[in-house]
């Protein structure tokens, strides 16, 4: 491995650090930094908990947390290999957002104690981040935490995915002249972001997604079906059963893959209807290289690597999302929000074109567009 | 309460902040600061997970850990409202030793689940800091962790409490010219601090210690007496049963109070032996105020208030004493090191005084001295 990347993360034994924002240089500031100061601030919280979050750190410091069951492109790598992960985030969301974010590793046990622990520690941040967590079980512990937790619960993999999807599909239907809501999508690879993106494209309006995991077109009948994936179903027109993604392809103006390398071919790409749009988002080998895409007369391509135009990054939606809630102090990051922040992201490329239909991570007014168009959502 | 106080608590919402140490500032620095970098990093880790504590924040990050169950000087104050104080702490960390610590509190839940919550989250920290938790509790607890876990597990309140008292005892003891291990010693309070106190004097060679709770001489007759007290008995010479604070004091040399105000009269200082050496260190009232102690005449006192020469503040040990152990990669925390370590203390003031037995905690040789006196000890 590159020694570079190696030595900058060794050099501060990570990327990130804790910084005082208060001076300690003698007993009078001592006193109004620690005690007797915080006795009095203690005694204020006891009689008014929300107070916490106005006068200490847990007012505005996200947990950034991973298991390591489903690190992108790793698998399960365990709960430690999962740090780099959750720190490399929490670093993105102090340097795009300046948001405070700290990461944590969390023991791989059970769904329901991975909760209880999260619960019992949950005073102490202003909201949770979850990253890189198998499914189904993230779900399971997305929807429990949201039901017991009053702060902000996010699983990036699934909300911030299915946000940058959105936003590139409707730049991409825009480019193709085609009604976002009347496209036929195959979405491929039902996981933790295939979940949450056919949720998110059923709450924009679109009826005709095709789901397709592993063994084909995902029914009722479909063996190993989850509840979490049963749940979608009722949400587009309905499938035929024992199909396989290369049957379902067939005049279809849309490939969402959210799935692993290689599995789109360009004789498949010719099946679908003219001017396809393709998002082969696996990482770190594609569902379909741009290169061939391009072979086969695709124009509209987006992809999950910076190496290529458009890329589909969650770096575009977490920061400025997150920042957004904690300044809105708003709990709930529903498909609504989902749409809404999509669409914005969406505005921020004003003339979209075949090679720049999703906005690059760097440019300077996304973040500060997506926090306010998330403070604006909660006015 | 202050404004100013609740101002400077309120601006940086808390006092702290997490810093980054690695610039991203365009897509170079992210491949190195986050992906694709990251998952050469965590390929690593997965396969050898002691990495982690070399290229992630986890390598030094700190939990200051309280549930609220014991803040000095206000007792169970819920969670939410120890916030300021494991925060303050945090600060001190930073402040005095450069040591990047968490505030963290967690709901006051069984110990056992209390002790979970902490094991799964340990990956992600280089040592636990627990403070403010409520004995008998707080044994349990520690005892818990620092058998299951690989980091560093230390109670403020316990160890960082009888480090400082011994350091103090020790030159006490020379400005009076007697023998540190002939003083007859009262300890009044037998909780985490006074627990943890006496097992610390029995380590230093002192026998004649008399323990005392609420309701008299500890003994295992003591009604209530919990197993972490009553391990402590046979550590000094047998006590009699059924005997006040009162009457125990007649002919002692030393009151070390870690009990409640008020406690302590100048007709009971008048019973003990000639030139007694007095800790009143309950919070925020002493067991005797400094001024009705001179009255009784006397000249060597300690107290845990900065108003008075000679104070026992725990933030002599911890930053250097933490500072040393992340340094030394050093786990325990037991009653050698805790020996050790208030000697150093104890050396740093050089001719001992009645006015200037306990070093000021803003002398800036205290915490290089002490985290230098862990290094060594583990070498």
């Amino acid at each position: 491995m590159n020694n570079e990347i190696l030595d900058l993360h060794h050099e501060h034994i990570g990327v990130l650090s804790i910084q005082s924002e208060l001076p300690v240089k003698n007993g009078i500031d001592l006193a109004k930094a620690y005690t007797p100061g915080v006795a009095e601030l203690s005694k204020l919280i006891e009689k008014n908990h929300e107070l916490a979050r106005e006068y200490t750190i847990s007012g505005k410091l996200v947990a950034v947390i991973s298991d390591g069951t489903a690190v992108l492109g790793l698998g399960n790598v365990g709960p430690q290999a999962s740090l780099p992960i959750v720190e490399g985030k929490s670093l993105l969301y102090k340097t795009f957002a300046n948001v405070d974010a700290v990461p944590m590793a969390i023991n791989q046990v059970d769904a329901d104690v991975f909760v209880e622990t999260v619960k019992n520690m949950a005073n102490s941040f202003a909201g949770i981040h979850l990253e890189d967590i198998q499914a189904p079980r993230c779900f399971e512990i997305e929807d429990k935490l949201k039901e017991l937790l009053d702060i902000p619960v996010y699983h990036d993999d699934q909300e911030g995915t299915a946000i940058v999807v959105l936003a590139g599909l409707i730049n991409a239907a825009k480019v193709a002249t085609r009604p976002l809501s009347e496209l036929k999508i195959v979405l491929n690879g039902v996981g933790a972001s295939g979940v949450a993106t056919a949720k998110l494209l059923a709450a924009a309006g679109i009826k005709n997604v095709t789901l397709v995991d592993k063994n084909g077109v995902l029914t009722n009948e479909y063996e190993g079906i989850n509840a979490y994936q049963k749940a979608l179903l009722p949400l587009f027109v309905s499938q035929k059963d024992n199909l396989s993604l290369e049957e379902v392809l067939v005049g279809q103006d849309v490939f969402i893959g959210l799935s692993t390398g290689n599995v789109l071919t360009v004789d498949m790409i010719h099946t679908m209807n003219d001017n396809p749009i393709i998002f082969a988002l696996a990482n770190p080998i594609p569902e379909i290289t741009p290169e061939k895409a391009k072979n086969a007369g695709v124009k509209l391509m987006a992809t999950g690597s910076s190496d290529y135009p458009n890329q589909v990054n969650n770096v575009l939606a977490f920061p400025g999302l997150f920042a957004g809630l904690l300044e809105s102090k708003a709990k709930s990051v529903d498909e609504s929000l989902q749409f809404h922040v999509a669409k914005t992201l969406a505005s921020l490329v004003e003339n979209p074109t075949e090679d720049y239909f999703i906005p690059n991570v760097f440019e300077k007014r996304i973040v500060p567009t997506v926090k306010q168009s998330v403070v604006d959502f909660f006015k």
